[in-house]
Order: C-alpha cells, then structure tokens, then sequence
C-alpha cells in the first residue's frame, strides 16, 4: 500500500479539525483508497493546543525548515492564514517539491499566481478546496464534475457568518446590529467582524470560484463589493411582501459581452433554490450550457466541515497523479482579452421616502423615465406615522444598467422630491 | 495536445445530446482541457437520426466490430440503455482495452460486478457519472469530493418523473392518474410508466449510490421497494397541515448495526431542505460524519444534463491516468460480513377510517401499545361527510420498528376497529 506523509502548518479550528479527521480515519482510508495517509508532523506554537489534540511528542516540529526538510513528507497541509507566515511556509514546501493543500482564501485569492508557478516548476500541486464553502467541493465539481459545459452563470452564498446574520434579521425583525451581536454570541461571528461583513471573505471567494468557472483569472479587485452593514430589517419585510429573499450574493456572470463579478446584498425570488438557504448554510447555484442549472449546499465553515475538504484533496493528491492546475494563464493580473463589465444590469428594488403631496409621485417617475429606467411594480407603502406627511414609496425596476440606477438616484437625491432610503439589486 | 478518438453507441436523447455536446464544444475543450476530444465513429441503425443530428458519411460505423476494431478509438460511450445488446457491446469493448463512459443506470447496477472485473483485467476504465441523476456529479463528489467520510446517510430524489406527478398531486390536488397523464402529455412519464412509477429505476441508482457511498456492495435486489401508484392526494393535503411534504426518497443508512436501503413514498419536514426540490428536479442528501450534511441540486434527466455527465466523464477519463473503479469488492452478491437491515425504524403516519363510537379510539390506541408503538399525535380530521358514522384518525407515531407496525395495521385490519387506509413513512 502507498503511503503518504503529511504535515500540518497551524492547529487552529481547522488545523486541529483536520488532525482529528486524519488520526481518526486513518484505517478507514487504508481500507477504502488503497493508501496510508500518516501524519508525520505538527507544527504549532501552542503547546497547550498540541497536547489537547494528543499530538505525539516525535510529530511535534521545531521549525518550517524542519518540515521541508524531512523527506517522509510528502503533502504539507497548510490552515495558518492570511498572507504573512502561511505564504512564506507554503512557498518554502513547494520549492522542495512537496504538495500543499490549502484552506486559506486570502492567500490563494491574492497569491495564486505565483504559488501556482512555484508548483509547476517544482512538480507539485496546489490544492484549495477548503478555501471556499467548507465541505461542499464546489472546486473539484468545477475541475471534475462540471468541466463538460460552458459556465455562464454563478450565485452563492459563501459566507456563513453573513447569511446567519441576515436569516436572523428576516426571521425575528431584528436589526443588523441585535442580529450581529446574536451572531457573535454564538461563535458565528468574530469580535472584528469586517472580514465578513463587509464581504471581503466572499469577495476573495468569487475570486477563485469564477477564475476556475470561466477559465479567466478573475482578480478579487475586479469584483464589485458590498457588504451588510448598512442593509435595513424594513427593507427585507417589504422584500418578502414582494416574494423575494434578501441574500448576501456572490455573482458571476460570463457571456459574449465579458465577465461580470459583484458581491451585494441582493433580492431573489422566494421559490428560487438559493431563497431557502439559511442559518450558516451556503450554498452554490451554478449555470452551464449543457447542464442547465444545478446547486450544491452545506456548511460553509466549522472545523469538521473545512477538515472534510481538506483531508478530500489529500486523498486526491495521493491517489492521481495528475496534478489538476488552474486552466487558466495564471498571472496576477486578468487577461487583457477579457473585459470586465462594471455597467452591469439587474434589476432594482429602491425604498424612497416621499412627501405625500399631489403630482410628486408623476415627477419622480419622469425622474425614471429620464434615464430610460423602466418600472415594473410601484407600490406605496401606507404612512408611517399618523402625523406625518412622508409615505415610503417602493419601485422595482426592469433589468436597467447601474448607472443609469445611480444617475436617476443622484437626481431624486438633489431634486428634493424623495429621499432615497435604500437601493436593493434584485436577481431571478 | 493529446488526441482521443470516441465512439458513440445508441442516438438516442442521450446520445444525440452527447454528440452534439462533443461536437459544439471541441475547440473549447481543447482550449480548457488541453485535450481534442475527437467524434470518430457513431453507431445507430436509425439513419433519420444520423442525418437530423448532421454526422457525417465517415464516422457512420457499420458494425460494433468495426467501432471495437478501430485503434483510433479510445473511448466508448454507450447511450443505448437496457441490458441486452448494450453490455453485449460495452463488454466487446472492454475486452478490446476501450474505456467505456455510460449512461446506463440498469445495466450498471446488475452487471457492474462482471463488467468492472473485464475493465480492470483490461487496464481500461468504466465510468458511469451518467447513470444517477442526470447533470448533478453525484459520482464525482462521492469518489473525489467527500472521501474524507464516512457516509452514514443518503435520501435522495432520484427520479424525476414521480417527483413531477407528486408534486402536480401537492400543489394542484390532482390525483394520481391526473397527475401521471399530464405528466405524460409533457413528456416526463413514458407511455408505459412502470419503470418510473413502480420505483424500479429509483432502486437501480440507490443501489449504485449505495454500494459507492458506503464502500460495499448493495445489490438492487436488497432494496426494499415501493411506488406511488397508491398514493392518495388526501394524504398529501392532510400531511401538508402536520408540516409534511411527501417525496419518492431513495434513503441509505449506514451504521454499526448494518445497511439499510429502500425506495418508498416518505414525509419529510416542510423545511427540509429535499422539501423544496420540486417538479422533475432532483436533489441528493448526504451525510458525513466530517462534513455533515450536503445537498447536490439539479436536473435529473434530459438530453443535455445527462450529455454533461456523460462528457465530463469523457474529459476525466481523458485527464487522468489512474482510474478509480468502485472502492469496494466488487461481486454480484452483498459482502457476506454486512447485514441488511430490513426491520428498519422510522416514524409512521397511519390514516384510519374509523366509526364515531366511543371507546373505539382506545381499543385502538391499545393495538399501537400492544406492539410498543408509541404515539407522537393523533388528530380525528372531520367527518368526511354529514351522514356517515366514520371519521378519518391519523396518527403519527414516534421511531419504531417496520414489523411492529405491520403487526398492528394487520391487527387493525382483522379487528374491524378501523379502515387503514394509509401507511406512510416519516424521515426526519
């Protein structure tokens, strides 16, 4: 039986989750994939955190050089984190020839380029599907499952924190900040939650699923971001009166016309797949010529869960010997060949407060029609006081280019007609 | 760039659509997959067919000598469907060291053992992502996606004709030969449905889904099997009100007390996230005792998402040189050492017809306690007309065993206590 070396850089959540799956299977592995997957060593700091896990003192490492230097290894499994320490370790073990299987999307969203020469060069591979939605291998799908079709279409819920958060708010009214601090509470979210909210995470995610979906290197500054913070309970109660669900969503679109990448708080249809995605479940909803439409939907983070995903490319990297690359020119930078649309088109949901006086609803559609914005659905929402003279107003718009939104917005916002409470794309 | 020739057996949907899919994306397989996956020789007798789909004079084969004869020839797909003559020729071609790539879910799961054998003593590779649900990679994530696992559970909806007429029963009320002729209008149910309705083709996928995700060999013949021929409209509406939806699963279990395999009418929870996969969508859940729960979303037939699975099988096999056959023992009978469980536990719904007397509902409350069930809810749902002296009873028990409750429904049925009329499932 084949027997393969491994070495864990980082005994955090998935470090150690990613430990314990690997003691723990170790036979079930030799019996059901024809290979021994031993971990030869360890390394972390933490000592505390070495002896919770029970690792033995001879796979206790002193140093990345000893890792590297140790030929019983064969895959280096690293889930330290951000660009610092983790690149410099991972670029240290495929200079020696050794396969890195990764968790970190910031490192791969950002750096992808240059490990992925390394590994060429050095005969290896780079495997990363624990960088996005935990356990549910959307990459080997892209890479193995789905290669037959052109992908036109991606929508996801990435982030788990996000979706929780949101969930919440839609289920019990809360506001953001009650919802976050519930989210926090229970582990969901960190004390400093930008990462999440402000949808870095699921921005470097898209980065990576759409490069591989549309064969493009699709860099994360290309993608259009916005995160939660500034989404209102309202807003997703009058949603749901519309029959629509407001997601955090991570979009890619690729057609003749470019490639399309934006992460937003987005409006979908009550009866789509992605609608009834909750709590801190992701999900992928992909779109291909051949395939029509599929989704794949799990737990998006959690020790075991990332562990899964991780353990599944060791086992892949050890049972092929193919090393499947990225299929596409993989530099820092996108192709110049490929244009990226930031004038994209949707269609929008925008909560105006207006003041309640005869021919100012005619002027703020004259505002719309202006800019070539065209309305299906206007709908007004009943006072939301006795005593005053304001009515929120809502409109959903045909599919309409952005700018055109903002133009028409910009208007309303210094014609002194409306204010604009919230503009909200929505996505069928 | 590598070069592999293929031949297509059977024009069929499938196989039309295969072609086609090969055809139309050659350039961009070659340009994704650094491969040129290259039509050479169909095989159909319908020359109508061979003109509509536009293949040309040169690759029209003669014979499946002809097609097994031909060096340029690497891979064979076989989209004929049935047992006879397509094993007949998938097993002329492996003998001649041809990979063969199929759709052909009945043969696999009766003959797999006999043609897996032929294929590994002929170094060639036998792929069949094709054969269980369409274009969702269910084969794929089973063998490289979550094989980090071990997969205690699988519920799936697997066929997409029972699903469409059960889910035109929930929404529309329609009854069940209703539902079957629209579906046969549209072009989902065959004119004879049997294969469908009956469950047969839902027992061969479980039973390929099975033997792969629970690394052992689970014969259809083990499948404990019911249709929805039976199934009543009343019951839907009625499980709608407890919370229900009702779907053809397909469930696997996998635990230290043995396998567990069968295709029945089932209720599951409104919020189930299988709940919401309607129409001739299919969907596969599993569960993994590092990852979880997963769920797999898409089409489960249909000329192109089955081409797509078809294809990226091609592409995999293409791609890669080691192949991944079965991880099991691959004989036509089960492994001596599992246990079949066919005294399974799971919760029930029970709809009685019973007359209005007192003391009747205790007698047969008594039955259910004879037997050890025990009794989560019992609701008396209305008389069903004004001059009848009967009431439907519906009853909702706690986990127990199968047996148990053929005991007590037959002691139901002899004691004139009570009309059973129904017997379904509950999974939570």
């Amino acid at each position: 039986m084949k027997r393969v070396g491994v070495a864990i850089l980082g005994l955090g959540v998935v470090g150690g989750g990613t430990y314990k799956t690997l003691v723990d299977h170790r036979e079930f592995y030799q019996k059901t994939q024809n290979v021994d997957i031993v971990v030869e060593s360890v390394l972390d700091k933490n000592t505390a955190r070495l002896k919770e896990l029970g690792v033995p003192e001879e796979c206790i490492a002193g140093s990345i050089a000893e890792v590297v230097a140790n030929p019983a290894i064969d895959i280096v499994i690293e889930t330290i984190g951000g660009v610092g320490v983790a690149k410099e370790f991972v670029m240290m073990a495929l200079k020696e020839g050794k396969t890195v299987v990764t968790a970190n999307k910031e490192m791969i969203s950002k750096c992808s380029h240059e490990l992925e020469r390394i590994a060429r060069r050095n005969s290896c591979g780079l495997y990363y599907e624990a960088s996005c939605v935990g356990g549910v291998p959307i990459i080997r799908t892209l890479l193995d499952g789905v290669q037959a079709n052109h992908i036109t279409e991606m929508m996801g819920i990435v982030n788990g924190t996000t979706n929780y958060i949101l969930t919440k708010m839609a289920q019990d009214g809360a506001d953001y900040q009650t919802a976050l601090k519930e989210a926090q509470a229970l582990g969901y979210a960190e004390f400093d939650p930008t990462n999440d909210v402000e949808a870095f995470d699921s921005t470097y995610k898209l980065s990576i699923l759409s490069s591989m979906a549309f064969h493009t290197k699709v860099p994360y500054t290309k993608v259009h971001r916005e995160g939660i913070t500034t989404v209102d309970a309202k807003d997703i109660a009058i949603g749901k009166e519309f029959g629509y669900a407001l997601k955090l969503l991570a979009i890619g679109k690729n057609s003749a016309d470019g490639v399309e990448v934006r992460v937003h708080p987005t409006f979908i249809p009550a009866e789509h797949p992605l609608a009834s995605v909750n709590d801190a479940y992701n999900a992928v909803y992909l779109r291909g010529d051949a395939l029509d439409d599929i989704m794949l939907y799990g737990k998006g983070a959690g020790a075991f869960p990332t562990a899964s995903a991780v353990v599944s490319d060791v086992i892949y990297a050890a049972t092929h010997s193919e090393i499947k690359y990225s299929t596409f020119k993989n530099n820092a930078t996108a192709d110049s060949n490929v244009k990226f649309i930031s004038d994209f088109s949707t269609a929008y949901y925008i909560r105006l407060s207006v003041v309640d006086k005869a021919g100012v609803l005619a002027k703020i559609c004259s505002v719309f029609s202006k800019y070539g914005i065209s309305i299906v659905e206007i709908a007004q929402k009943g006072r939301e006081c006795e005593n005053s003279d304001v009515v929120p107003l809502v409109i959903i718009t045909h599919k309409t280019k952005e700018n055109a939104i903002r133009n028409a917005v910009a208007k309303l916002k210094v014609s002194e007609l409306a204010t604009v409470e919230s503009v909200i794309r929505v996505e069928a």
